[in-house]
């Protein structure tokens, strides 16, 4: 199973496991998860009771369409969660060459191993360029580098010239979208959107492929028309047509990333890196910070590739801001 | 697109195009779910804001294994309804010769075929004897037949010694449990479970594989760690743990079915057939019938394969009830 394998977020189980005599409730950073979700409307009981209309699915298409820019809706395929995608996109092809511009989400190159593809992890577009699949979150998870679009339209016709394909997770883009390619997006590109990190509704599993026609419609098969549950069709049409919201929750989530930079700069050995939704934070020190504040009953994340990174999600409330950083100003 | 190809019930927006002149609201009895659903429990705004928890989806899937009777938890894989099983199952073998007991629910004979099997359908397990799988619905959906547990294991034994594997969508056996294989499940079968269609909770998209040990692992490794989302967690965990309910609506069900039998006899050219969640009513006059009813405002299931049947879902309301048996008084 791969979440025995593959250290994630938001599993305060794991938590309490590692620190058994920590203060509830804890404070959970390991995410980069919008703190401050999308407030749920009522959900009357028809949405869980019957079956999700294809209208209703089409329309919620359309409404992540508009959002993200896309061409065309038919190029816009809902699922339950990106998760889902990163896992089934591997099986559209035979067995291939995957660059991945890593180190990044550890999900993509398990789930390319795993469909028995030949997987190695590069670290600039430029080094992919043998490759028949090259795979990259944009901007990137835990670091936010960000290529740029023009260098991604570049490889992505290189790689259509000997039948390849581009992979770009956008699962930030949301609030960090300068880079997008969804608007010119190319035939052999296949975009993911996450509809739950900006939304701070990662619960209701909802996430968008985004790619040409074929490659759309073998998405749909796989998933088949009910993939997405009533209530996050109602949610995700009416949260993905909220502009107003977006602007607001990119304009907040972009003043705590600052807040918690200013925090965190003390003990940074180097510049803080990341996204609107989480900082990356690099100390020689992450291991005893990591166990400190676990102490404290604050979660955060750190990677099996590098001991010296750690992740910051936002605080979402004054109570935890203060926890955080009364925890970090008695770190010695 | 499956939905542009197969009929299915529950699609409200077709019966409308199809009947303009209706009266609102349709009764929709064009689907096999329990129209007295199991009432939602309020859900807290973290389900939808959380990652759902591993521990919770475990625990979701113990209750599964213990209501359907399966020996171990871990052969229980829980997804976002069984339809993206019956998707992705075919992605699990090499080109292989597949015979679905038919006539039956088109899905399972549309994936086999999108995924590049050779699809055949036969009328009896008997004939299906030279497969390398063997996909049945029991009971089955439209008609209710039921296949002996005795004979689906001497058919699972011979399928093993050519590596084959059988597959049994139990989605109706929640109440017609008679002949449910799970208690006993060879190493070499897959059984689905529908938890929507019981529990009158479509929506929600929950379902379950049930298998041993590699072929499950397959399936989780497909689907990853959070393809079911917060609210389906915590209404499956509950809904599957409740006896009591279940039983009472069983029961419930049993007599409505009865009723809806005492309506459609006078019209039907043989026995009716069915489960407890629908009735299968064969007559010469079917199209004329369900055109009627469309005309009252009164949604029924046709089918491609044989013009003289029609497919009754209960209804759910004495409203329903009435409107039903008066539209059924005038049709002459």
């Amino acid at each position: 199973m791969s979440e025995a394998r593959i250290w994630h977020g938001g599993d305060l189980d794991e938590a309490r496991r590692l620190f058994p005599g920590a203060p509830e409730p804890w404070i959970d950073l390991s995410t980069g998860i919008n703190p401050i979700a999308y407030p749920v409307p009522a959900l009357p009981a028809s949405l869980f009771e019957r079956l999700p209309l294809p209208a209703d699915h089409r329309d919620l298409e359309a409404a992540a369409a508009e959002a993200y820019g896309a061409a065309d809706p038919a190029m816009v395929v809902a699922a339950p969660g990106t998760q889902v995608l990163i896992n089934l996109l591997p099986l559209l092809r035979p067995r291939s060459r995957v660059a991945i511009l890593g180190p990044t989400y550890a999900e993509h190159a398990q789930a390319w191993r795993a469909a028995g593809h030949e997987v190695s992890e590069v670290a600039s577009p430029e080094e992919a360029d043998r490759a028949d699949v090259v795979v990259l979150v944009n901007p990137n998870n835990p670091d936010g580098r960000a290529v740029a679009r023009d260098v991604l339209l570049a490889l992505a016709e290189r790689l259509r010239s000997r039948s390849g394909w581009l992979v770009v997770d956008e699962a930030f883009a949301d609030f960090d979208a300068d880079e997008t390619i969804v608007p010119a997006l190319p035939s052999n590109a296949v975009v993911l959107r996450s509809f739950g990190k900006t939304y701070g509704l990662a619960g209701v599993r909802l996430g968008f492929a985004i790619a040409a026609g074929d490659l759309a419609l073998r998405f749909r098969q796989m998933l088949g028309p009910w993939s997405v549950s009533g209530p996050a069709l109602a949610v995700g049409r009416q949260a993905l047509r909220d502009r107003k919201w977006l602007n607001a929750a990119r304009e907040g989530r972009g003043q705590d990333a600052r807040r918690l930079d200013a925090l965190l700069q003390p003990f940074a050995s180097g510049p803080l890196r990341g996204t609107r939704l989480y900082r990356l934070l690099e100390t020689m020190r992450a291991p005893d910070l990591f166990s400190h504040l676990g102490r404290k009953g604050i979660w955060v994340r750190r990677f099996q590739f590098d001991c010296r990174l750690l992740r910051f999600g936002l605080p979402g409330s004054a109570v935890a801001w203060e926890r955080l950083s009364g925890a970090l100003g008695e770190f010695a």
